[in-house]
């Protein structure tokens, strides 16, 4: 017995977007997704992926549409969807997979409901699948997640239901990556103060001797952030959101989101802090 | 050829401070402390560390001043020494090992200086001195710096002299404690965040998966804070001076040391924080 085609929106075609609906599509999926004022890179990403670029009654007409985006344009894309449902009167259901705080993925719970959509919260905790068969692992919640169970077992995508309403999956998420991206940044912030104060040496070799584990970690994770940082300080102020603005620790969330910003400045620009990192996690290479 | 007896003196009676006192004194040396305005508790750890209690004059009729006391206390303790040597006319090297920015470290070398003392900076890595034979690495800095090198030689101490002036050796103290010590207060804040949103058992869980040597890392590092929370408080302030106030990133040491004097307070009072942070951590003994 063949299955009824599945077909599922993927918006935007960022590295994990794409890489999402390469996965969906190698799955037999029809995936479709709309590259208006999108760039080149972004259509061309999308066109590798098998995704099909089409109009906006076409995007809301799946069971289920994914919004994967930076986290500052997770309001703007419900909206955007929301729209179109008023116009089209259909009713997917739009699982938010974006690193948004529990807060936002009420509010864009809130846009898709009063436009009669379904919703489903979610996080993603990892890098885009790859050829390789990588996936990332994606965390759902909410009353109707559990109809996102077939991205798993038809698409490939390794979907994990948690226990707990909309909010759950996307604190998960703000937790785990308060943790591993905020260390990055924490990491980075000491790399470059021991190099200003012409520690950097000493800090390696003391590193290299007590937290070993700690120093081949940051060689991983720091260098894969210099292209995300911009994306990454958005991320930063969300979990800032979820910690709680009245709590002072949130502060910590402040100060990387600023760093990440000047990161993504130095990426585009000169490169002058990310070469101070670059030096300072390649003295390992160095013979003694 | 038997050496002529060495006499140091350290202050204060910390678990640091009679831990390097009680290995100096295992290996010979004269050890002088003051318990002038100390607990009850400090005068017994120095009494079982072999440190001896004696008058301001005797403290400075040593060669070497060893000051061993919380961040906030490291201006005060310079200021008692150097006001006994101008009473006294003695000449002893003061070496601040305290966890302090490089800026501070210059003004407590001022007024060193000033009374007439040498100078060396210094920073300690690692725990006190165990009977088991523990070490940590003692780092000094400065010109005068290779005089210490005796506490190595007879004092059993695992002094290391980095090459660079006064504020290397806190530079990298800075450096080293803003990652290890700025970790544990990033992790606990995320412990404690994911706890207030239910998601402390998906945390646990995809930690263990995909993160399992930061896990353990925090299972040792996080219950070793409580009672020190109140001195890394402190500490905090000093790695966010080493920053500088001028760059954001300095916030994310603001935010840490808030976090910290919380968990002093909790730790000393209602203990409801620190049992989350215990909660969490303990997951991991639960079977499945």
């Amino acid at each position: 017995m063949t299955q009824p085609p599945l077909a599922v929106t993927v918006v935007a075609q960022g590295a994990m977007g794409a890489g999402v609906g390469r996965r969906l599509a190698r799955n037999g999926v029809e995936v479709r997704t709309s590259l208006a004022g999108r760039s080149r890179a972004s259509a061309e990403r999308a066109a590798a992926a098998g995704m099909r670029d089409v109009e906006d009654a076409a995007l809301v007409a799946v069971p289920i549409v994914l919004s994967i985006v930076p986290p500052s344009e997770a309001v703007a894309t419900v909206e955007r969807f929301a729209a179109i449902c008023r116009r089209t009167g259909a009713r997917p259901l739009y699982a938010d997979l974006n690193a948004v705080s529990p807060e936002t993925a009420a509010r864009v719970a809130g846009i898709a409901e009063a436009a009669g959509m379904a919703f489903a919260d979610g996080g993603i905790i990892g890098g885009p699948p790859r050829e390789d068969g990588y996936n990332p692992a994606i965390y759902v919640s909410g009353a109707e997640a559990p109809r996102l169970a077939v991205l798993r077992e038809r698409g490939g995508l390794d979907i994990r239901l948690i226990e707990g309403p909309v909010g759950a999956a996307s604190a998960l998420k703000m937790s785990y990556a308060g943790i591993t991206k905020g260390l990055t940044a924490l990491a980075s912030t000491m790399m470059l103060a021991a190099t200003r104060a012409g520690a950097a040496e000493a800090l390696h070799a003391e590193l290299s001797q007590s937290q070993p584990q700690l120093l081949a970690w940051f060689g991983r994770m720091v260098p894969s952030m210099y292209a995300k940082a911009y994306r990454w300080a958005g991320e930063m102020e969300e979990i800032a959101d979820f910690i709680g603005r009245d709590r002072a620790e949130s502060a910590i969330y402040d100060g990387a989101a600023r760093l990440y910003e000047r990161l993504a400045a130095d990426e585009a620009g000169e490169r002058r802090e990310i070469a101070a990192l670059e030096a300072f996690l390649q003295r390992g290479a160095k013979p003694g």
